[in-house]
């Protein structure tokens, strides 16, 4: 069936290098060392449109033989994303990597799914629009993925996350069929919120081949600094202290000194070396007046919560420089591993007033894993990513790792948090989905997956399990139970 | 059918006050006098459930005999959104109005559907949280109809509209199944958005009986300012300056002549009266030294597109009044109405660029149809209302009105723009619904509908048409043809 639908994709498209079965290929597809888990399959080929028809095209040829399709932009996901546990077709959009239309009036911009985030905005720097994309997440992210996850990064305290800049999209659905969701206003009430639907569902629901996404006008002037406090909690009580003052800040993050080390150790930011400490980067934005003032209103704040030696980058190279150092983090990370190790990587995300309680003893049962490990994260959203090495080949290690990582998870849950701020659920956090929001929800889900795609073939085994096939959630190792959803029922009377 | 299922509520909630089948009841439940439209049936009963478990019986039996189900809280919109087309229950929260639970330092609030979002505010005014909650419809909308409309309000060019501060929703299924879409983190990436598709989907996909929504900090100072234009065309043009200027405004209002009339003739801001001109209404908020920078870059800006006499509301009081104004600026006109007249009130949205063209040429035809009718809205979002006053027992005079409103909207398709930016698609607008993003798209929304609702029992013959039913789409009599969407294919190939 599988060769079928290629061979039948080659005549049809008329071109050979349409679709390839190269090993390596399959491998850099299917495979990621970054993510949490990885299924034991890759794809069987992987596809390479031209264009929206050429995805259709694709689309109708594999629904016909109810071959899997994945779609592959990025590659940076964290939670097996972009695996076939099923095989199928990996569908990789390098050659849609342009920006299709710049609209500076309207301040919006029309792009297709391989476009990296950054030669975005290096794009639009060039074309001296005086707008960016504040949607930040790990460099080399490509917009499709970060419309599959519903992405945010550093900007998001201030500027929202992927669903919150997407104007239309053009999805091309289960069986070929192309739909666009919207024209181009900025705010609409018009029919569902079909944007706000397909962005985070992982290329479960449709496969986006172009996008119309919201541009925000670059601010007069940044400053970025940098303050330690003597305990992770302390740090955490002045992020939520600053959330809580509504003091417009462009980002707020967090950074435990185990991080700060891999900073220091990576020599980024050379010569000058920071306190390992936990530590707290804001950035500020606007014109020279409001940034003077919201700095002097944090400082205000961080000093009450044992802040010492508030810090600023002193040029616009060393803002950047020190905020590469927060962005590069994973990657300096996964630099500094020795033969056979890995890093798991995860993040969850809690209403505020419980972020300082959360890090606090998830610091701490990870420190006494005795493993390299280390918090950031971005905590004015309540957001916060945890971070272990260890030896992948040993599976008592993993084991302790993998219970460290779903105890957090389940606090998380029980802190009426969430098993992901910005990661998503992928391939390896399907047992946490259904414990945060119960089977029923994920039932509904499910049942707009069916009604989309009634043959399960896009991105299958993602976010929630293919009713017919065996259960491939991984194991749940957690020692803290989570408490179910509470749903209204009929404690909520008027007596 | 229905009376069994009437007899069956009753029973099984052993409450008789539950349910209602008073003529008058019917009558306010499914007839508005601001509604461009109303079908000529009403509800056959009007239910009154205290809690969440009462909507789930009340959802459940319906269910079973195929009974219509039609949420209603404020009954404030205006596209026949809460009309019975083909009779059923109407569901009126009346009963679930309450604050269940503030999270002060979480910044969110848990409440009821039949709150009012000034009663909302005027409560965390009482609790002195510091907090409010920014969405601002029409002063008496409610949350639960907010939800469903996805509305905005004067606010949402800095806050945005209502599906950005809801964290979760409980949500009573067709069948009566309860779900909760989250649990309370502000960001989340954790499967399908359904926040996102419960929103705006108008109680056609299941009924919101509770709902988690975000507070923001309320700002240090505010400053209203008002500038008059000598044309409609300055005035537009001078709002999207300020928009691509990335000035951070709270408020960005237009009012043409005609509007500002009614504000005269009101007298709520009296003893001050204002220019009878196209005027633009400004609202300023953060600190003080941030509000006056930003008066005098928005100074700066409306001088240049001809604005003159930039006037402050004089203190709190002032500020106040005249903001009222705005905001009940439909309801005065609807006060100017003489014995026999309605007001046909719709709005649209365009890309900011194409905004001074749309007005000018709707308010010139407009202005000849020799009617009382004026423009007002939020032009920041590229967001505007239209508001005729007609006759309305002269057919005639009706058929013009909807063809000069429905030429508005055919413009602003053409201009890439939604037949609808706030006030959703009910049961006036759906043949522009088709019109804006195509046939293939909403059945891709019908789709859904049919996967969570296969009786269409919630709402039906809202945003589509129910497929086994006649055709109740509204006759479209523009003289404006419409372009269809575009949707990506061979253009976009890399030659």
């Amino acid at each position: 069936m599988l060769y079928s639908a290629i061979d039948e994709i080659v005549a049809e498209i008329g071109n050979t290098e349409i679709i390839s079965t190269d090993d390596e290929e399959l491998k850099t597809h299917g495979y990621s060392e970054w993510s949490s888990v990885n299924p034991e399959t890759l794809p069987v080929a992987v596809a390479y449109p031209r264009n929206t028809e050429d995805v259709a095209t694709i689309a109708r040829i594999c629904h016909k033989h109810r071959v899997p399709l994945i779609p592959y932009s990025g590659g940076t996901s964290l939670e097996g994303n972009f695996s076939a546990p099923y095989g199928g077709v990996s569908v990789d959009f390098a050659h849609m990597d342009r920006i299709l239309q710049l609209n500076k009036d309207d301040m919006d911009v029309v792009v297709q799914p391989s476009i990296g985030w950054q030669d975005l905005n290096r794009n639009l720097a060039d074309a001296e629009a005086g707008l960016f994309f504040p949607v930040d997440p790990g460099p080399t992210a490509k917009i499709g993925g970060m419309i599959g996850t519903n992405c945010s990064g550093t900007n998001a305290v201030r500027y929202g996350t992927m669903k919150d800049w997407v104007i239309n999209l053009t999805v091309v659905l289960a069986d070929g069929r192309i739909i666009k969701t919207r024209r181009r206003p900025r705010k609409s009430s018009a029919g569902y919120n079909l944007n706000g639907l397909f962005v985070g569902s992982e290329g479960t629901l449709g496969i986006v081949t172009e996008a119309t996404l919201k541009l925000a006008v670059i601010p007069e002037t940044y400053s970025v600094g940098v303050v330690s406090f003597p305990t992770i909690r302390d740090a955490a009580a002045a992020a939520a202290g600053v959330m809580q003052a509504g003091v417009p800040i462009n980002c707020l993050e967090i950074m435990d000194d185990v991080q700060m080390r891999v900073v220091n150790l990576s020599g980024s930011t050379a010569p000058r070396t920071w306190k390992e400490l936990p530590t707290l980067f804001f950035k500020f934005s606007g014109s020279q007046a409001s940034v003077a003032e919201n700095i002097s209103t944090v400082q205000a704040i961080t000093a009450r919560n044992g802040g010492a030696d508030f810090a600023f980058a002193e040029d616009e190279r060393e803002q950047k420089v020190l905020w590469s150092a927060r962005k590069e983090s994973l990657w300096s990370m996964l630099a500094l591993r020795k033969d056979g190790q890995d890093v798991w990587s995860t993040d969850v995300a809690v209403p505020l007033s419980r972020l300082a309680d959360l890090i606090e003893v998830s610091k701490k049962e990870m420190d006494d894993l005795g493993m390299f490990a280390s918090i950031l994260g971005h905590v004015g959203d309540g957001n916060f990513h945890e971070s272990i090495m260890y030896n992948k080949s040993d599976a008592k290690e993993r084991d302790k790792v993998a219970r460290c990582v779903d105890n957090m998870v389940n606090r998380a849950l029980n802190m009426e948090g969430t098993c992901t701020g910005e990661h998503s659920i992928g391939w390896g956090k399907k047992a946490s989905l259904v414990k945060e929001v119960g089977q029923e929800t994920v039932d509904v889900m499910a049942t707009i997956k069916q009604a989309l795609d009634p043959r399960w073939i896009l991105n299958p085994g993602k976010i929630m399990d293919v009713p017919w096939m065996p259960k491939e959630t991984h194991v749940v190792t957690a020692d803290v139970p989570v408490t179910p959803i509470r749903k209204a029922g009929k404690q909520n009377t008027l007596e």
